[in-house]
Order: structure tokens, then C-alpha cells, then sequence
């Protein structure tokens, strides 16, 4: 089996406006996922869709996907590309075609948009930067390049540092658009560390980000128990995943505190259920699990929950976030002393 | 000051074609970034360009961002547009006008035609799936979700259970495309880990998250020196990061061992500069600190020393990438006894 993929773009009688398909073919062939990659276009620039196809099917194609490079759905690509492929189709009986969708309304082309935007609103940065090796010259930099790629000001004062860090923690400024917060949620999780209450985590590698110093000070501690025996053996024996059983075991030091889950979809789950249930009562549940079976769900039910949380809208996440919103949260208690 | 955004696009006489403009329209308007966010087609469709710009001075804005969401750089880029916006400018002297860039060969868009020909090529998932709460039956249905979504046949196989694992760690599929390997990291990885070495991590959170069972059953260490008191002494002498002073009193212990760098660009810069001066010897580094100062160019002087590496090409990165590149190879070990 021999794949092709054949990109199809609208042609320009200007050169600048035909590069960017040959460039977009290159990262293509980057990848290393197809046998043969190829730009055509649909008029007034070479190589035509024909003559594109004629030589992948000569290179020893027997599939090719067209993928139309297109980013709505008019004309060419509901009617002009398809009778196109029609065409080849008769010329190549041999040969399966595909027909892909075209880019379409994405979410990384409004991500793209919004990165246009900020650059022509704000000077970009140019010239090599010195290596920088003082930790705060590090933070504060990267906060202001930060800045410079995403305008909080409509933020809720409150929110922006914890945006900041979930951005810093990932190099994703994704996270300044879909952030989801309770309206309660940081008043309640900065008053949680006050008053010393404890911090719950999923695994231990959010325990391990998590700066311990002031909640200790504050008289709260940071918890999580998917290693101990009990919780283990528990696990095994339902055949569920260590987080369940950690949760279950752990209503009784999360009163009034903090749960950051980084990781399990299903331990977020757990503690929704209980929650509803009436078996466990956080103060605030930062739920920004990773993955790609329930992480979606069950941030979707965290909203469904009267608890404030702070959560995100998609199968990204992970401990790296998690940690970074508690972080923020105790940077600002620390703040607020 | 008010800041309008006008994306302009193609019209389209297809209600189809003209759809996709205004759904971006709205996924801007839900990132609150700017006051008024409109759609505007420069033929074929309504409303038109300079209807678009009465109505979004009328609302009071007195600046406005033009964004061509158009893929490349022809005619319309380069002439239709900057034409009428130079004709607004006329009729309203009072308002500051932006032309930004248009979309472009962005590596997202590559991204979005790669999962658009995946999509064909597989048959796509549907219906509801039922909450699963099985460890064993979590990963596998993940990773049948990530085969669907990346196809790794060109990839080697010792690399692909690395890259299954990355993608799994942070949902994210670009793993599949920018993790770069050093011919022989793998292997030296994991005769590493069976030869009994240890495992140095730049932070406690990747220590955190690597499975220390196996390695200490070959008689190995995960060590983190990060939070020694001589290191943060050290560091604060120096006004030098933690993570910079802990690889340099880690060089005994990193003999013919692994390096997990998952959040310092600071400490994969002192790494480098050890082992060039001869006085580091780690096996393998693997590379991925996440940030905006200094962690692409980190990245980019890891490829150029001799040391077998993995590494990726961009800003993200983190901790929970590093320790699931470190526990496949562990894993990859462990099968291979």
C-alpha cells in the first residue's frame, strides 16, 4: 500500500501567493506520515490537479487522499474539486481516492487569528536574547513575553495570575481562553490555604510541584495517597485505578480544602460522585485532568457541581497546569497575609 | 481606548462558504480579548467591508484591527485590502487603523490538513462510550484513539511507544511530529537502565512521576537534587537558578546515566556546557523543558553535542513529557530483560 496526499489550493497569479501551499506541503512531508506529498492547484498557477495526479499515480500511488487547503466550505470545494476527482477517478480506476474535509471553522485558526492580532497591536521582539539565569529575571520575562501574546485585561483581576502561570507552566497560551472559573473559586481556594486546610492531589507528581512551605506555615498539608498499601490493595481488588481508590480514601482530610486533580479523569469522576453524594466536602476542586478517555466528561460534569472549581474545556491539562493554578493560589494567599 | 477586530474573508454565494468566517467570528468573540469583534467578506457576500467599519465606529471603537483570514499571500492580501482599509482611513481620520498578518504557513495549519487526512483514512469514533474505570483498559483505548488520530508506521519501532506515551500524557498529537531522536537514544536508554544507572531529573516532579520499581529492582536511583540545602545555597550565592546549581553537583551520579530535563531550560544550558567541558557523562539527555526564555535554544544546542538525546522543536514541553519518554524507556527495559 503507497499513500499520496495531494493538497489543493486556489492559485495566485502572484509568486507570494503560492509559496505558503508549497511551504505547508513541506511540514507535510516532515512529518513522515505518507508515502508521497504533493501541492496542485486549482487555477492560475502550476502544477495543475491533473498533471499532480498523473505523477503520483506514475510514483506508485495506489491511495491518494486530496486534502483541500481551503478554509470554508464554498464552490470549489463542494462542486469544483469533487468533479475533478471524478475525472481522475475514470482515468484511474485502479487507484482509491479520497476526499478529506477542508480545514474549516478550527479552533487553532482562531488561536492563529488572535496571534496575528497581538503581533500587529504590540512591537514584536526582535534580536538573541542573553542567556538569563536569575530565577526572577527568568519569571518576570517570561511574563512579559507572555503579556505580549495574550491581552488579560478582560480577565477578573484574580484570574490573570493564574492564567499566567498555567501559560508559563505549558508554553500554551490556550490556556488564556479556556480557563473555565467558578466565580467563587479563587476567593474560596486563597481563603482554603488561610485557614490552613489541606491540599489533596491526584499523583504524586502534583504533590511534588506543589510549594509547600507556606501552606505548612499556614497549618495545612499537601496529601496524596494513590501509593499507600491501603489504597493499592483497594484497587487492585475493585479493579478500578489507583486515583478512585485514593479519592474514596481521602474525604476526610479534603474538608473545606483544595483537590488538584492533574491527571486521572477517573479520580475527578470519583470525587463528582461523592460530592453528589454528600461523602466529601472540598472548598474548591481544581479538575484539569489529562487524556484522551473521560478527561472531557468529567471536566464537563465538574461544571454540572454547586462547588466552586477551576477547570479547563478540553482533553489538554495535566499535572504541570494543576500545579500552576495551586501555586498562583498560594502566592496570592501568601500575598494577602 | 476600544479596540474593534474586522475578519475579513472571501464571500462565498454558498451560505456554507460564509458560515466558517463567522463561527471563528464567535470562537474570537469568546476569548473577551478585544471590545468588538466583527465578520466582514470583501465579495459575494454580506456585510461588506466598509458597512462592517461604519458600524464598529458607530459602537465607539477608536482603533480597529483588520485580520485577512485568508490562508496566503495574493492579491487580495496585498492590494484589495490595503486599498479599502486606505479608503476607511479617509472617511474616519479620528480611528487608528491595523492591518494584521494574514494566516499563513503556520504549523498549525499543517497540524489541522494532517488530522483532516487521518479523519478519511480512519473510520471515525462514535456514540457514547461508557465510563471505563479499568487502569489497563484506559491505556488501551487510548492508545487505539491515538493510532487513529497519528499514524507512526515511519516511525522506528523502539520510538513509537515513546511517542504513544507523550501523546497520552498531554492529549496532545503534535508529540507525533517534533519529538526528535538522536539515532541511538533508545537503546543507550535503555541498556542504561539495565545496566542498573541512575536517573537524574531536574525537578522534584519528574522524579515524582518516574516509576522507580523497576529501576531500583536493577539496581538504580532517581535522584533530585533540587531541594538539597547545599544546592540552595549554592543557587542563591550565585543568583543562579536551583536547577543550574543542581546539575552541577550532580555530575558523579549522572556517570553513563539518564538526564530528564522537564522544566529548567537554565539546568539542560549548564548540562551542556559540562559535558562539553568533559566534566558531565551522562548516556542519554532527554530535553524538554517548557518556556519562553531560553527553552528552544536550549533545545537547539542539545542537537549539537555528541550525547545521544531526545528533544522536541518547540517552546512546550514539561515535566509530565519528560517522565513519560523516561518510563516507556523504562518499560522498553523491563519487557527486554
Amino acid at each position: 500500500m503507497k499513500t499520496g496526499v495531494i493538497l489543493i489550493s486556489h492559485g495566485s497569479k502572484l509568486s507570494s501567493g503560492n509559496d505558503g501551499l508549497f511551504q505547508v506541503t513541506d511540514m507535510l512531508r516532515a512529518m513522515n506520515q505518507w508515502d508521497i506529498v504533493e501541492a496542485a492547484f486549482l487555477q492560475l498557477a502550476e502544477p495543475g490537479f491533473s498533471e499532480v495526479v498523473k505523477r503520483t499515480v506514475a510514483s506508485g500511488a495506489n491511495r491518494i487522499v486530496i486534502m483541500p487547503l481551503l478554509l470554508f466550505k464554498g464552490n470549489h470545494v463542494l462542486k469544483d474539486i469533487p468533479e475533478m476527482i471524478e475525472e481522475e477517478k475514470r482515468k484511474y480506476p485502479q487507484v482509491e481516492f479520497f476526499y478529506s474535509s477542508n480545514i474549516g471553522a478550527d479552533e487553532r485558526i482562531a488561536l492563529i487569528a488572535a496571534d496575528r492580532i497581538h503581533e500587529v497591536l504590540v512591537e514584536k521582539q526582535h534580536g538573541n536574547r542573553e542567556r538569563i539565569e536569575q530565577p526572577q529575571a527568568i519569571v518576570n520575562e517570561s511574563f512579559e513575553i507572555i503579556d505580549k501574546l495574550v491581552n488579560l485585561d478582560s480577565a477578573p483581576e484574580l484570574h490573570r495570575p493564574i492564567i499566567r502561570r498555567a501559560i508559563h507552566a505549558t508554553g500554551d497560551t490556550e490556556y488564556a481562553y479556556n480557563l473555565v472559573f467558578h466565580p467563587l473559586a479563587v476567593e474560596t481556594g486563597i481563603r482554603a490555604v488561610k485557614s490552613g486546610k489541606n491540599i489533596i492531589t491526584d499523583v504524586n507528581m502534583v504533590k511534588a510541584g506543589i510549594t509547600n512551605g507556606p501552606v505548612e506555615k499556614f497549618g495545612g498539608k499537601i496529601i496524596c495517597k494513590i501509593s499507600d498499601k491501603s489504597v493499592v490493595d483497594k484497587a487492585n481488588r475493585l479493579g478500578k485505578t489507583r486515583a478512585i481508590a485514593a479519592m474514596q480514601q481521602s474525604t476526610h482530610e479534603m474538608k473545606d480544602g483544595i483537590i488538584a486533580i492533574g491527571n486521572a479523569p477517573t479520580a475527578l469522576f470519583e470525587l463528582i460522585d461523592l460530592i453528589k453524594k454528600g461523602l466529601a466536602h472540598p472548598a474548591l476542586v481544581i479538575g484539569i485532568p489529562v487524556g484522551f478517555v473521560g478527561a472531557v466528561e468529567a471536566k464537563s460534569a465538574l461544571k454540572n457541581i454547586t462547588t466552586p472549581y477551576i477547570t479547563n474545556t478540553n482533553r489538554k491539562g495535566g499535572s504541570a497546569v494543576a500545579v500552576s493554578i495551586v501555586n498562583a493560589i498560594i502566592k496570592l494567599a501568601k500575598e494577602g497575609q
